[in-house]
This record gives structure tokens, sequence and C-alpha cells, in this order.
């Protein structure tokens, strides 16, 4: 299927990341589907399971860092601990994914554990595996259980359903929805170079695809981000985290719709190893365009997340350019697309570079802990953090849909076609661009407008 | 006058704050007024000056911490720092503080700085005092000019009708107003002991009163947040500014309207000394109560500025208790006021203890830039910024409205008369309490229910 979102700006960094498309392309070595488990009351897929056709996957995981964790995440890192033997339960082994919508199982203690535990054991039993194999992923209302007769008798009709093609990908999409208004595929295929010193004859070609569930949440309680990336790479448990990290880094942690993290949001990719033997090792050519593999399938997931926010009309981009470093762009972009000021302003088609530059300069405060030990000394904050001089107002530069609106090397505002900037700001994607010129960095952050829809899916909607 | 915003709960740390009044009470040394000067487009009152009658006052001040910041700021800060020599330019000594409203004069470049420096001689001729004795707020429009014919013209209009009466302090207050939909004034007296070692009769009795200008802003780009506290005890400049932070740590560094700071925030702190003559001396019992006083007022005026922030029809406190410190209190109730999810749910009266859970968990989780350097590990995070387990969700106790919903001891989720509890969330103000049973940690922090109205104000404006 093709999802109608919008896309179409490219990254500024890194700027080399493979073309997408948003399609549904099963990678090799994998089976998958999904179908009504009867977990939702509306009776839509809310089941979904992928599973290795042939032994386990490499598995790489990024969870929330929300405190609040809910069951499927403790259970996962438990078992990405035991499988790999590495306690911080980021990276191991896996056969099985599977995701239940409509129901969280947060906040429901010591009895949601144990749930989490009998849908390993259901999953694991109806595929002959090892428990320890299974990975879990849920979303939905907190506080309540899961129902685990549903999922049985769910899982019974879904295993000799799964499916090795991109049908059974795009139905596994279906059932990771909760009230997103499409499901979000996207896939990518490239060529990896060979080890070092075979010849050419070595590349081989591998497909990256993802599929994810956003936040556009009327009825699940808490904004719950959960995607999945499958590639038939061969690659190492902790090489694929490290691969998968940094590309979060750049693509989901630069993800704003209202600014609460939730108590699920999971991340998983599995390396089936299917197209080829040699396992891409780690600081290889190969491993950086597996790289840039997964994190162009995680930045056009995570705009796709952002541009299906709740009562969301617009997918507003902040690109960043010129910043002391990286991180300060992905700060200074992250300030922009988090500020209620600018997302109603976006959605109002208003070019008003106040609220931008105001939302600039916040990005670069230090953090309020910091700040309180500065005793809120704002300079003292900044040096305490290693961040002198991250943003300077004289030499900033904004440009809003194209029009280059302030440019603090001419005094600040220009005068601008305000009427051109407002139609230009009438479409699907607002590019919202930065330039600090204080040096390299660049950075992205992706959100969408403040809109009464959102006000009133989420007030007027009670436990 | 008698503001009608709500406010009845009591803090929860300090617990031994003095009681306060909403009415203008001015205290002794200062000639205090506003009027209408022509820099609104309105016609309402936009200029305000409090000047001392009897020499410089000791003057401390808390400024925003956003890179982008306004000329009134860097011109106050200049003037601290040259009447105290301290480069810091916190504290120092101040004869005049005018105020303007209407115009920010932010992002407005050398030309802005130069119109701030022509306000202050304007005020320094009209008075007869020395420039770097005037301290400067500004708050309005970013990116236009003040109008400095109008100033001219409405200080020496101004200067005559200056008075030492309360009615000239809720003048002062009423000039402050943008949007604001009442003027923010309160006031308090206390008993200070006199010096060591010194009888009964030496105490003396001062007034500690504050003026504020909140966020309902239609017209004015950017949440624009002044206040400015009046004394009439005697204090050196940096014994003020000690007791000044703390208590902007703990009341205007709590509050969140809608997460965005602004280029113009400031709080001042004048101190006439014109009731008696030995200074409070710093570590002092005389300090402590002066210290208690001005934090009744920051924490009231920081009150008043919730409850009146655009759109708002609900006052939101959120009271920690337990927490391992009380920086951790803070950061929690900090995170559940400015939640998008609560605020909506606060608007529609629904007791969702899911989304309250879901904030706290996220109060907790380090910053972006730690999360990063630690490779997005939750726990390496929290270790590396000397944070583990600053909340346990099986030991939280969260209550809504009087309500208590969740209790992790007893498995979390409890059963509550849901109908009672929404009757009770109907009123102008909700108070959300929790325990996280940690510690002796706590803190609150002040926020408003997020609604329609703040969507159509902030996106139908246009600059």
């Amino acid at each position: 299927m093709t999802a109608t979102l919008p896309g179409t700006s490219q990254p500024v960094s890194p700027t080399d990341l493979p073309q997408v498309e948003r399609r549904a392309s099963l990678p090799a070595g994998f089976r998958v589907g999904g179908l009504a488990a009867g977990i939702k009351a509306s009776g839509r897929p809310d089941l979904a399971l992928a599973v290795t056709t042939d032994g386990p996957a490499a598995a790489a995981a990024v969870f929330t860092p929300n405190a609040f964790v809910a069951a499927p995440v403790r259970r996962s890192r438990a078992n990405l601990a035991a499988t790999s033997g590495d306690p911080r339960g980021g990276f191991g082994w896996a056969r099985a994914i599977v995701s239940t919508s409509g129901c969280a199982n947060a906040a429901t203690g010591e009895a949601g554990d144990a749930d989490q535990v009998a849908v390993g054991r259901l999953v694991a039993d109806g595929l002959g595996i090892d428990e320890s194999h299974v990975l879990h992923l849920s979303t939905g209302i907190i506080g309540t259980r899961l129902p685990l007769d549903r999922i049985a008798a769910g899982l019974e009709a879904l295993v000799p359903r799964l499916a090795s093609d991109d049908a059974g990908l795009d139905a596994a999409a279906g059932a990771l929805r909760t009230t997103d208004s499409v499901a979000k595929v996207v896939s990518t295929t490239v060529e990896l170079p060979g080890p070092e010193g075979a010849g050419d004859g070595s590349n081989v070609t591998i497909t990256v695809s993802g599929i994810a569930k956003g936040v556009g949440m009327i009825h699940p309680n808490m904004a719950t981000m959960l995607s999945l990336i499958l590639t038939d790479a061969a690659v190492e448990p902790a090489v694929l985290w490290g691969l998968l990290r940094p590309a979060a880094v750049r693509t989901w942690n630069q993800l704003s719709v209202d600014g609460d993290t939730s108590t699920n949001d999971t991340v998983f990719a599995l390396a089936s190893g299917a197209t080829h033997s040699a396992a891409v090792t780690a600081g290889s050519p190969a491993a950086a365009a597996l790289g840039r593999a997964i994190e162009a399938v995680a930045r056009d997931l995570a705009r796709q997340q952002a541009a299906d926010g709740e009562g969301a009309t617009i997918l507003i981009t902040a690109a960043v350019r010129g910043a002391r470093d990286d991180a300060d762009a992905r700060a200074v972009a992250r300030a922009i697309v988090s500020s209620s000021l600018v997302k109603a302003a976006a959605h109002g088609k208003d070019p008003n570079w106040g609220r931008i530059a105001g939302a600039a300069g916040n990005g670069t405060v230090a953090s309020q802990a910091v700040l309180e030990a500065a005793g809120l000394d704002a300079g003292a904050a900044a040096a305490r953090a290693g961040q002198p001089a991250a943003l300077d107002p004289d030499r900033l530069r904004i440009t809003i849909a194209g029009h280059l609106v302030f440019d603090g090397a001419r005094g600040g505002p220009l005068a601008f076609d305000r009427a051109a900037a407002r139609a230009a700001m009438d479409a699907p994607e607002l590019v919202i661009e930065l330039d600090l010129n204080l040096g390299d960095g660049r950075g992205e952050a992706f959100g969408c407008d403040l809109t009464e829809a959102y006000v009133i899916e989420n007030s007027e909607y009670t436990t």
C-alpha cells in the first residue's frame, strides 16, 4: 500500500541516505502477518507477528527512557540480556516479535509482567521455539490487563497464516495501528560492499524494511511509538545495535508530537542474515552502508509518525545548519518542532519568525538541573554544560517555506512577501531552515502542527 | 484591586511561607505609577515606572536563559554589572525600573540596543539620576522598534504623577499587562528579627509586594513573563540576589504555560531599605524571614500567571512529595504540568492517572544530550546524571483532586468513584498530588489546562 503522508524534503545530515519507497518489501528470512484477535473493542487488526524462517536473527532495540516502563519493554530487555549475555538488554538473538495493540500492559504491576511472560510462552509454544527468543511490543490503554484467552486464540489462527511475502508485511503493519490514519511501511534496497580484499563479485544486495505505529491516539492513553525494522543482512547483534542507536538519535529522538514520552516506546531491528553468510563487521564499508539504509528507513518512519500525529494537518521539518556541532543542531531543531507557539503558527500559516527565533534560543538553554546548579546563571550553566555561544542572534538566518525572513548579519528581520510566504506554508509539509553560521553542525527534527482537533481528541476522551 | 484568579492550595515546600494578600501595598521608599503612552495600538496602559525616593535601592534580577535575549535584558544586565562591579550582572544598585508594554524590543539588533539606552537616558534625565541606575522591562511584539517619541512624552507625563501609595502600584501593575485578563498584584508583611544579640525591640516589620505580567498573549509574539518585587527591607544587593534566586527556582522556574521560554523574561527585586538602617546579613534569621516573604510573593505571582495562561480555564498545581531530593520532586512536578496530555485531560475533567504516571516517568528522564552521550541507554544516562531510581512505579501514589487513584504498592490502579473525581475536577484549581515514597524531597509546579482557545489564539494571530 502507498501511504498518503507528506515527505518530500531531503535530510540535512547525513545527506547520503539511500532512497526509500513507501511500500512493503519483506526481506528474506522472515514470515509475517497480522489479524484481529479481539483485543481492540473496534474489531480492527490488533495482533502482529514476525518470525524468522531459519534460526535466530540478530536483534537490537532502543527503548523508552520513561521510568514508568511497561511490561513488554521489561520482558524484551530481559530476553535480549539473556540471549546476548550483555546486561544492558539492548541486543541479542530473537526468533519472533509479537505485537498486541489495544492494551499497553503498562502500570499493571507484577500481574502484568506475568501476563507478558504468558504471551511469550504462547508464541514460543505455537512456533516451537524458546521463550527467551520472543520479543514484545504492546500499545494501547494503560492500566488494563492483556486478554490472554483472545491472544491465545489469535495466535493459533495467525501462526498458520504467516506469509513470506509483502502482503504479510502489510498485514503486520496494519495490526500495529491503533488510531493511525494509515499504516506506516517503508523499504529500501542497498548493495553492501563485500569484505575488504574480496572482488566486486562478493557485493550483495540487501533489503531493509520498516513498519511502525505512530501517535494518533484518541482511545489509547499514551503516545506509544512502536517501530520494527527487518533486514536480510547478516550482522552480529552488537554491531546491529551500534548501527541502530545513532540512527535513532538522528530520527526518532528528533520526533515530537506533543512532548510526551510513553511507557511503551520501542524500536526493534531484526537481521535474518538470509542473503549472505559473511556477517557485516563493525567499522567496515558494509556496516556504513547498512547503517545508512537503517537510518533512511528510520527517518522515513519518524516522518510518517510526525505527519500522522494527533489532529495534525502539517508535517513540520526543522532543518538546522551551521551549528557548532551536530548535537547542538539537533537540540535547536527539537526546540523548534516542540514549541507550541511554532506549532500553532504553522497551523495558522503564519510566517512567525519571532516564535521560531525564541524557540531556537530556547533549544540551547541548559537543562533545568544544570541551570539550578549554576544558580540560574545562564552563562555559568552554559559553561558547565560545555556550551558557550551555541546560538548568536547576530549570525542567525531563518528561512520559512523557502522565504528568507530573518538575517542577523543584516540587522535581523527582513522585508519579505508575506502573502507569498503564507501561500507557501499552505502545503502538507512545512520546512523551517535555520543557519546558525557558527560551524558545520547539522541536524533536523520532525513534528506537526497544533490544532483544535488535538485538544478536542485529548480532552474529550475519558478513561 | 482583588484578582479573581484561583489560588487556594498550600505550598508543599517550604511549608512555612507567610500568608499573602492579593492587593497592592506599596512598601516605603518608592514612588510608582503607570499610564497609556501609545505604545500599544489599543490605547491601554503600557508604560510603568518605579522609582526610589531616597537614593539607590539594592537590586537583584533573574533573567531568561534564552540565547535570543532582548535588548532590555542586555541593558539591565550591563547596568547591574556596572553598579555592582560583578560581571554576572545579577545584582547591583538601581533608582528606577521602567517597563514598556506592546513592543518587546527583541531581535532588533544594534538599533534596538541603542533604543533601550535612549529609554534609559530619558528616564535618567526626567528623574535627575544616572542612566546606569535605570533597569528595563519590555514585553510585546518581537522585531519592532520602540516608539521613542511616545515613550518620551509618556515619561514626561508620568514622572509628576508617580505616587507613594497603593493606587500607584495598582497603576503600575495595570501598565505591565499585555493581554492579561487581570492585573497581578500580591503583598505580604513580615516581622524581621533584629541582629543577633539585640533585644526584641529591634524587630522590624517590612512589606514585600509584587506585580507581574503573565502570559495571555494574543497580539504579542512571545510569552513574556515580567515580575517586579519591591520591599522596604534593608539588604545588600548580593544578599538580595542570594534570596531571590532560590525563590525563583521553586516558583517561576516551576511555571509552564506552553513550554516556551521567552526572549524577555525578567524578575527584578528592589529593596529600598526605608524601614530600617541595619542591613539584613546573609545567613541571618532576618535573611531567612525575608527570603520566605520574597518566595511567598513569587509563588503567588507565578500561580496567578499560570492561572491566567492563554486560553486557560484551570490552574493546575502538581505537588510532589517523597522524592529522593527536592530537585527530583521539582523535575517530576514540572513534567506533569508541562504535559500536553495531562493539560488536555484537565480541560476535559478526566481523572486520567495514566497520563500523569507517564509524565512523571518522563520527568526523571535524563536530558537528551546526556541520553545521547550514554548511547540512548537510559540506565547509563541516569547513572551519568547521578540519578539512579528517581521514580519507582511500585512505590508511587497518585491523588487527583483529592481522590487516590493509583498506589503502586497495592498493584497500581485503584477502584475509585469516577463521577465524584470528575466533579471534584470541575473547579478553578486542580491539585495533582504524587508521593514517590523514596525520600523527603518535595516540590511543586504550576500550569494550566490546554484548550481549544489556546490553539485558536495562537494560530489565528498573524504577524
